[in-house]
């Protein structure tokens, strides 16, 4: 598919970014509706009107594809960049921001619907994306223990996407967009910085203000 | 099986303590095993090698003993009563001990494991264990957003257990049992108590100390 002169071709491909935002839509739909392990990139390519071969060119690997689909890896650098103090104010807007848009039809939340049922598939999928996130967040946090807390932030939006998008039931479900902001902020400002006072010695790791 | 004259009996039930707790233990250890929705209170009273109706009896439906035997209701009570200062971290530690003890064999693990294949049971049993935790707490904080709070630390527990116990892959998987307390105790504290600083009012809860 490459040609002789890579890197240069120009009207062979029309709008290369349209087709590969084509292909991530697609890829959206599809693990939200068949789940990681059922989800083809065959599909996918169908959906989004390309070729298998062009797919595998974007992305490589089924994993990859899923990784750069789900919200909340990608573009999570630019959530967490900027000062410690609004650092859990980003991270909330940002995950309640792309969980309402995407309607319930989002990538993550078929992960934590079928990561019982398909555990190999959602280790992988969760290492992948913890690592991508602590990475991120060491921008911004110091500490030995980021790694811990950023596992803490994960089991915390795993167990509010369970109750809000998978079982939506219960308080968590009923909640407005800004009112869930509003606690998941007070809730991460605790998981990534600690709260002064108590007898918590955790703040340190907040100290890295830039 | 109840005689005519109820509540005096006393030769007949030698030990009606050591069943209860025979019962509790085969609960445990058969939602455990088959999840809610294949569990059943003929099997229950098998492994307790006591009568159907006895199990009957002591906790009428799959529901209650359910309840009865998964850990954090029946003796939250317990470990929330205190002062508000200390409230994370005792839940915490209550937490981590039954988690600990039960050794991956826990109906809670079970709930978790099976909530997304089984949503209908997921949401009755999750249902009455926050209008408990709920009635819990109320002993402690105070405010109209109790039950957001109290739904926010369920969904914690649910992303914490689903990462230690039922994928126990990662950082969380990997901690100590004091590490894993000591962490709890911050989260939970953010979530329970807010964090006082930042842009959040909401530190009002937390002013209920008796």
């Amino acid at each position: 598919m490459v040609s002789d002169v890579p890197g240069t071709a120009k009207k062979r491909v029309r709008d290369p970014e349209a087709r590969r935002a084509a292909i991530l839509a697609a890829a959206r739909t599809v693990f939200a509706e068949r789940g990681y392990a059922k989800a083809t990139i065959r599909e996918i390519a169908q959906r989004a009107e390309v070729t298998h071969g062009l797919v595998v060119m974007h992305f490589s690997t089924k994993e990859k594809l899923f990784l750069a689909a789900v919200p909340g890896t990608r573009d999570l650098a630019d959530s967490v960049q900027g000062d410690v103090e609004g650092l859990a104010g980003r991270v909330a807007r940002s995950y309640v921001a792309r969980m309402e848009s995407a309607d319930s039809a989002d990538p993550f939340i078929a992960l934590v619907r079928s990561a019982a049922a398909d555990q190999h598939s959602a280790k992988a999928l969760l290492r992948a994306m913890r690592e991508e996130s602590v990475n991120a967040y060491r921008a911004v946090l110091e500490g030995s223990d980021v790694p811990l807390r950023v596992d803490l932030v994960g089991a915390h939006l795993i167990g509010v996407t369970f109750s809000r998008y998978v079982l939506a039931d219960g308080p968590i479900a009923a909640m407005s967009p800004e009112e869930l902001t509003h606690y998941l902020t007070m809730s991460l400002r605790g998981i990534l910085l600690g709260c002064p006072g108590g007898d918590l010695s955790a703040t340190e790791a907040a100290s890295s203000r830039s």
